[in-house]
């Protein structure tokens, strides 16, 4: 009695996938001892071919950036790597060279990143392919970030550069040249999650969010959590090499990356008293951070200062669905 | 300063769903302090328009049914539903009324089961409408019922009624007639998740699933995890007096119902001494048990007796989305 093919296609691609509890995915459903003396931390992104990731992006960066974007949600709540869930909906005749490869990605930012595939499901869809992950992570008790919290007078920070994700797309899709050494599409397929900083911000950083949806946009949740308004200098906002080369050559970018979305750096509030530990910090991590501006007393509004240092505004918020 | 329209979305129909921990939607992640003493069961199914509901069927029960069919994979492992993330991709313009009515069932159906919405994303898709849910359950640790562990000789039993679901969507899709009162299409898009029964079931049943994909091809799944063969006596396989009728008009239905899906009953086996105990269960949790035939030692095999007791092939396997 041999197993109906949507079995065999996960036994196949996803079972290597699980780890403790996953009872081989072959159950109904998963089990998860939580670990003792933690609070677990849960979070869901969802990912539609032609949406959130080119039709013709590799399939192991397309499985590697399902799970990173919700790594990404982990680090912003300081929060380390437990487990997954994923559901698949996927148009039938999906080649099994793509799900060979998003598997193989999904393998490889599972040791990475250290966690495991708990359970999923997959199914058919007539249109593009919808990706669904639920992330699980740890904290200490009472201690995860939270985007409540800036304080008036608290310097705004962000994590790595802003706008190569914004920019890789539009060289993906022809809008831009690309760069030499690839960078900026890389960056678009491949987001980084700042686990590491995310870790060390817990007792530091006063509130804290990932960039998601073009940096001006989430700022404005911070500001809306806090109920407090925000200073955001463009001419602060770091670049990647790659970025600040557009910029040189088309000054109109700058606005642009600051809305553009697909970042993933993690946006937060800390006392000036502890910019030193926070580079440090930082650094320690793998990344940088560098301040941009500051939180005000309200009401929640975001006020940009162009590269003149007069006020502007943004050709567009940021990304939304809807 | 507004919010942008894919966040006031979520906060007009989805926060009032949320409970402890969610934040209000409105962090990165959610916060969960699992239950002291309780191991943790997670499971995920996604639901897609046009596949696993009628894109015409009521909003209300589209979003029941993406919950109670988490439900039943709890039901199978006899725990109790605690909390659940969802993601929803949907169509540009999907209409205010159907989010309205979406949300409006998971509120109705959170206060039936005692849970709450954790987290999730809502993002825009250019496809049909793609649900995915992830739910999260407990159970005293030690004691989730399995796929595995049926034993040679044990009664294969089944709960409520078989068939229901498959007819149901031929009276929706104008295959069938449609019965009196409804039942079919009712049972169609509002499985019944037997949490009731499946905590009963703890300590009593060797191995239990939910029958989804088909009763011939799910109970496939107990033979292989406990590597025994099946007899499935047809005649035995309790039908509805709605599904009774059908076949008494269409003898060739009979087979069908055994292979068509939706169904999310409880499969289960168990000790022919415990025989009066389960049906006191079933009772008590206000459905039935029925025995519908005996695991057999292997090789991992179903085999169907007929309504005349001979054996017979069922027309196709089951479900399979690819």
């Amino acid at each position: 009695m041999s197993l109906p093919p949507e079995f065999a296609l996960v036994a196949r691609h996803f079972r290597g996938l699980a780890g403790e509890g996953a009872l081989g995915l072959s159950d109904d459903a998963a089990l998860l001892s939580p670990p003792a003396g933690r609070e677990l931390v849960l979070a869901a992104d969802a990912m539609v071919e032609g949406v959130h990731y080119l039709p013709d992006d590799p399939p192991e960066t397309i499985g590697r950036k399902l799970l990173r974007v919700n790594l990404s949600d982990l680090a912003a709540m300081g929060a380390e790597p437990l487990a997954y869930l994923m559901t698949t909906a996927l148009p039938r005749g999906t080649p099994p060279a793509w799900l060979e490869g998003f598997a193989a990605g999904l393998a490889a930012d599972q040791r990475e990143f250290g966690l495991h595939v708990l359970g999923g499901d997959t199914v058919s869809t007539p249109g593009p392919a919808c990706l669904s992950l639920t992330i699980i992570g740890t904290v200490p008790p009472g201690t995860a970030l939270r985007r409540g919290g800036a304080r008036p007078g608290d310097d705004l920070w962000v994590s790595g550069t802003i706008g190569d994700g914004a920019l890789g797309l539009a060289v993906l899709q022809g809008r831009v040249p690309a760069d030499a050494d690839g960078h900026l599409a890389r960056r678009y397929r491949l987001p980084e999650p700042r686990l590491g900083l995310g870790r060390a911000l817990r007792g530091l950083a006063h509130a804290a969010m990932d960039v998601s949806d073009g940096l001006a946009q989430d700022l404005g949740h911070l500001c809306r959590a806090a109920g407090l308004g925000a200073v955001l200098e463009l001419a602060r906002v770091p670049l990647s090499p790659a970025a600040a080369a557009r910029v040189a050559e088309e000054p109109g970018w700058l606005p642009r990356l600051a809305t553009g979305g697909d970042d993933y750096e993690l946006l937060f509030a800390a006392s000036s008293a502890d910019s030193a530990r926070i580079e440090a910090a930082a650094r320690a991590a793998g990344t940088s951070a560098t301040r941009i501006g500051q939180f005000t007393e309200g009401p929640p509004e975001v006020r940009v200062l162009g590269p003149d240092e007069g006020a502007m505004t943004l050709p567009q918020g940021g990304w939304s669905h809807f």
